[in-house]
């Protein structure tokens, strides 16, 4: 098996904190596997955007490219604007990618949504504030 | 030890999505723990609002109040509009809560922020997508 590509899609901000989790969880993605390359790219405001990186993985040699949104839940965003990026019949999930002269499968992934994982994160947000607050 | 609360608070949305997600997240929270109480409020749009649902606090035997925020980052709602309707001073994460003539602590935790578990969830939602690609 080859090495897939994965955008991570952000919704960008005025603010930097938008910026920062999406880049920072994009590090986090990468050093977990060697699955994937990965890259995130922000719908607007910020650089570098879905359109620039999805132009950046055609230079990659990847056999697959996996796009992510690093929303909450689902919304215009992710019914409409992303997959009109890509190029996708709304609510498609797959599609194809063109690399240098080679076609690869695209695939659109689901955002955050309601997982246990989520659960846990926030019982670990509650656990981390209440041993905060010993002086 | 006595049974403590935790304030889910979820941003709200005209969809239907953002609310489906704080609710059930809340409903997966109750079911992994019995340390607290897990009750769903929203900064607009959807009900019941954050300020109802402190009302609903004052009435349970809690012995402290969590206040977490189901939001991806920092922002003016995590920075300002809720810790304003929480009493606490900007920057500032512990409070007091008044219930029936008892005074208990008030804690406010931070948003979800980069963690491991979160590009663990992208991990998750990266195979699960690539998985129903099988026809």
């Amino acid at each position: 098996m080859g090495i897939k590509g994965m955008l991570l899609v952000g919704h960008g901000s005025k603010l930097p904190y938008n910026k920062e989790l999406i880049e920072t969880t994009a590090e986090l993605i990468a050093r977990k596997t060697n699955e994937y390359i990965v890259k995130p790219g922000f719908m607007s405001i910020n650089t570098p955007t879905v359109e620039e990186q999805l132009e950046a993985f055609r230079k990659e040699n990847i056999e697959m490219l996996v796009v992510v949104p690093l929303f909450l839940a689902r919304g215009v965003h992710i019914d409409k604007d992303i997959p009109e990026i890509l190029g996708l019949p709304e609510g498609s999930r797959r599609g194809e990618f063109q690399l240098n002269g080679k076609t690869i499968p695209l695939v659109y992934a689901n955002p955050i949504g309601s997982d246990p994982l989520l659960a846990e994160l926030m019982l670990k947000n509650a656990a981390d504030a209440i041993a905060n607050l010993q002086p």
